[in-house]
């Protein structure tokens, strides 16, 4: 298998989190440049459909795009340590958290960091009304998971799952926009720093 | 088990189409009213955490919501026919085109909805400069799922899937919002039309 990769976005991010975790070290990675545009490549979108970074591309040729997607699949690739579920039961509130930590959190964060970050001038058309929109509707979900945080140490489940990975990499993005997590959401402040730790957040940066 | 359902919103209809698909019947149904705030009252929150329809209680007393990890429960309750995926190869292809689907297509036509849509005024705080941003950028997306359905009959797989039912209902927004779906997008209309014949349309309304 290959993993198409990139540093600093996002959900490549997630991926290479979920492998740290699982100690997954024997998949070519495939370093990509968005700024040079090695994803827009004719050769490139016939595999992924799309100019979308991470793709992960099987042994058979077959290309699985999506960063959710090529993290479940590793996960029937390599089970130990569990992080969608063991019975349909956990799997789904598994699903729920990591739905709403992403819904919630995590995607309006991304648009406003489209929308209002610098950098992101130069790729984005910008709008500065829907950056403020979005940044505003993330932080007031916080409290979700705070409160959600308050009755159990890890988002989902009695240990770490990909719901925190999503949750913690979203919350990441109030660095780039310069945001404080407000004080008074002290679960969040005391399951962040344990994310931080964490030897995978080292890798994943 | 039973299921908190409402009318006429989109999240609540996946979960009907689905279980329409499998003609899953033995579930209990209570009706909430969205109008009255039936799913604000402080013991409805106390199973959901927050206040959203549909979820799914389970005779154990836990409750699911989200309408995908709903349907993933579901689906290992009633395995056929299969929506989700046989292997983790297939099942990695159809949450990847279910996750384009409403990502690319569904959540941006139902915040043009929020934003847009007059019947919405008094639920929302609208801003029709971000309810216009998000339709234009579904309306491009479709051209996504349209270069996919000129290749296979269905989104994901050889067969409807999950990917299909969220795509349908996501670009389903087009008449609320009075919107045509360009002609030259032929392999859309074509599929469109296969969905609007599933007897599970009807029920799914």
């Amino acid at each position: 298998m290959k993993l198409y990769d990139t540093p600093l976005a996002p959900n490549p991010r997630r991926v290479r989190w979920f492998m740290a975790e699982k100690g997954i070290e024997d998949i070519e990675i495939v370093r990509m440049n968005l700024m040079e545009g090695t994803h827009k490549t004719p050769d490139y979108i016939a595999r992924t459909g799309l100019p979308v970074v991470p793709a992960l591309e099987l042994d058979d040729g077959t290309t699985i795009a999506e960063s959710l997607a090529i993290c479940r699949y590793l996960e029937s690739r390599y089970p130990e340590p569990n992080l969608f579920g063991r019975t349909p039961e956990e799997t789904a509130q598994i699903e729920m958290w990591t739905r709403r930590a992403e819904l919630l959190v995590a995607t309006p964060f991304m648009h406003a960091v489209r929308h209002l970050h610098p950098a992101m001038a130069a790729l984005e058309q910008q709008n500065p009304e829907i950056g403020a929109y979005s940044r505003d509707q993330a932080l007031r979900a916080l409290k979700v998971l705070d409160r959600r945080l308050a009755e159990s140490t890890w988002l989902a489940a009695d240990r770490l799952t990909i719901a925190d990975i999503v949750g913690f990499i979203g919350i990441d993005f109030t660095r780039m926009l310069k945001l404080v997590i407000p004080e008074e959401l002290t679960h969040l402040h005391r399951w962040a720093a344990a994310m931080r730790e964490r030897p995978a957040a080292k890798v994943a940066m």
